[in-house]
């Protein structure tokens, strides 16, 4: 049920990105974009969606926003990818988009995907109310730029400059950019599109986005590359403190599920109409890839 | 009197600017915000504060937006000069952020100043009206993505590596994207403050832009890279095709020159208050850097 779900809401996002990007000229940057956009878990969009159909906001409407989480996901990990950045070869299984074209086409594929989602925001789709529109864009930005991921970014890069393995609380603080920022918004995007209050799918959120970055960190040394879609092991060897790394796998592991339990709770006064946002946070900490 | 308008615009771009970096952690990649963002001629910036003028629109107000088109523009200036794209050592007569920092820097700055631009246009300071606000982002996201001023710089690659000199239409077409897009919206941005009719300013910002373009191409041949503030004669040396290199030095000059005449032209609707912008097109043509 629940994986069902997950995937017909992958599939409302892919169509919709066919659908905008074919208003695109068919340049390799296009084609990039696209490449960029395919495969995945589509988590992000899939949590607008979730909560959104929690506010009664219609499909058609919540797509937008979906899709403009996963374009801005999209642009940030083709950036990371970079040489200069991760060095990454494979994502999602495929090649990356600057090994299958170059350098040049990942950082212009990458600045058109940004651009990409506030322009899906601020579509006259995406909401019947500009205020709503308004401020989808303005926490998107808040959420994705230097107070937010690319601050956990540029974090994680100075922490590896300084070849200093940091504490717990520095990782946690890291990583609510890094993902937490992206996944935050993402879950509290229903809320936002109705206007209603945002405090408890802002908890859920919370609890979520770092039980997603513990479980990465437990897959990053228990997973299987092939069927994870891209190297692991990496910051094992690099030496980099992860929560595994500072906490045991085991206990990692009851972290992470406490969590879960956290997030689940936050969810109370939706009652059973929060189910599915209930087993999105038991997927996260169970799923292999 | 109009130098000192343009200069009395850049300070107020620049104490905006400040402003809002100054509420940033005092990171490297906000240092290279800091640095991207400092100096040049704020031209679109000073488009912006000028239609507004123009449209009764308050300072404070126009302040926004004019701070955002100097991020959205210094974004792609820092890809731009990367070593994958142009590679760049001089901008603005300064190292650029890869040379000064390095290129992971670079590429996360020019993120975190686009994701800025967004910031600011939808902020609540750029206007009371949030229908405003969300048709300032729409527009300038069409302005920039893939198909505005990254599609430019995208033919500009594909034409660099397919070798084939350019013909006048297709320069004419990459430079309204790569160049013509952002002086658009920014010469636009007054009426879109104010609700208003943007057709003559649509107008005037076509020929503006052109003219702007073919004044860069006739500074590329003879500009001293000194006063330019960056590498001069890359194009001819590239064997790159150009408005000089198409139509010859004289005539490029007398068609910068038409097009100054097409802009002032447009202008015919707002009278005598228009004079400064009619300045601005003069001194696209005339400036030496």
């Amino acid at each position: 049920m629940f994986s069902q779900r997950l995937e017909a809401a992958g599939a409302a996002v892919q169509a919709h990105f066919d659908k905008v990007l074919a208003e695109f000229e068919p340049l390799p940057i296009v084609e990039a974009m696209a490449h960029a956009t395919s495969g995945g878990k589509r988590l992000r969009g899939f949590l607008v969606l979730e909560t959104a159909r929690l506010h009664d906001i219609a499909a058609g409407e919540a797509i937008w926003s979906a899709t403009a989480i996963e374009a801005l996901h999209a642009y940030s990990l083709v950036h990371d990818d970079l040489p200069c950045m991760d060095d990454d070869d494979m994502r999602r299984g495929q090649p990356t988009v600057h090994k299958k074209w170059d350098d040049a086409t990942a950082v212009l594929a990458g600045d058109a995907l940004q651009t990409l989602a506030f322009e899906l925001v601020t579509h006259p789709g995406a909401s019947p109310s500009a205020e709503v529109r308004a401020d989808l864009a303005l926490s998107l930005a808040r959420a994705s730029g230097a107070q937010g991921m690319v601050l956990g970014q540029a974090l994680d890069i100075a922490a590896e400059t300084a070849h200093t393995p940091l504490s717990l609380d520095e990782i946690t603080r890291l990583q609510q950019g890094k993902t937490g920022a992206l996944i935050g918004w993402s879950a509290q995007a229903g809320a936002r599109l109705a206007q209603a209050d945002t405090a408890a799918l802002k908890r859920y959120a919370q609890a979520l986005g770092l039980a997603f970055q513990i479980a990465d960190d437990i897959l990053d040394v228990t997973g299987d590359s092939a069927q994870v879609g891209k190297a692991v092991g990496k910051d094992a060897s690099a030496g980099k403190a992860t929560f595994v790394s500072l906490l045991g796998l085991d206990a990692a592991r009851t972290r992470a599920m406490s969590l879960i339990d956290e997030a689940c709770d936050s969810l109370a006064t939706y009652g059973a109409r929060a189910d599915t946002l209930k087993d999105t946070a038991r997927f996260v900490v169970r799923r292999t890839h």
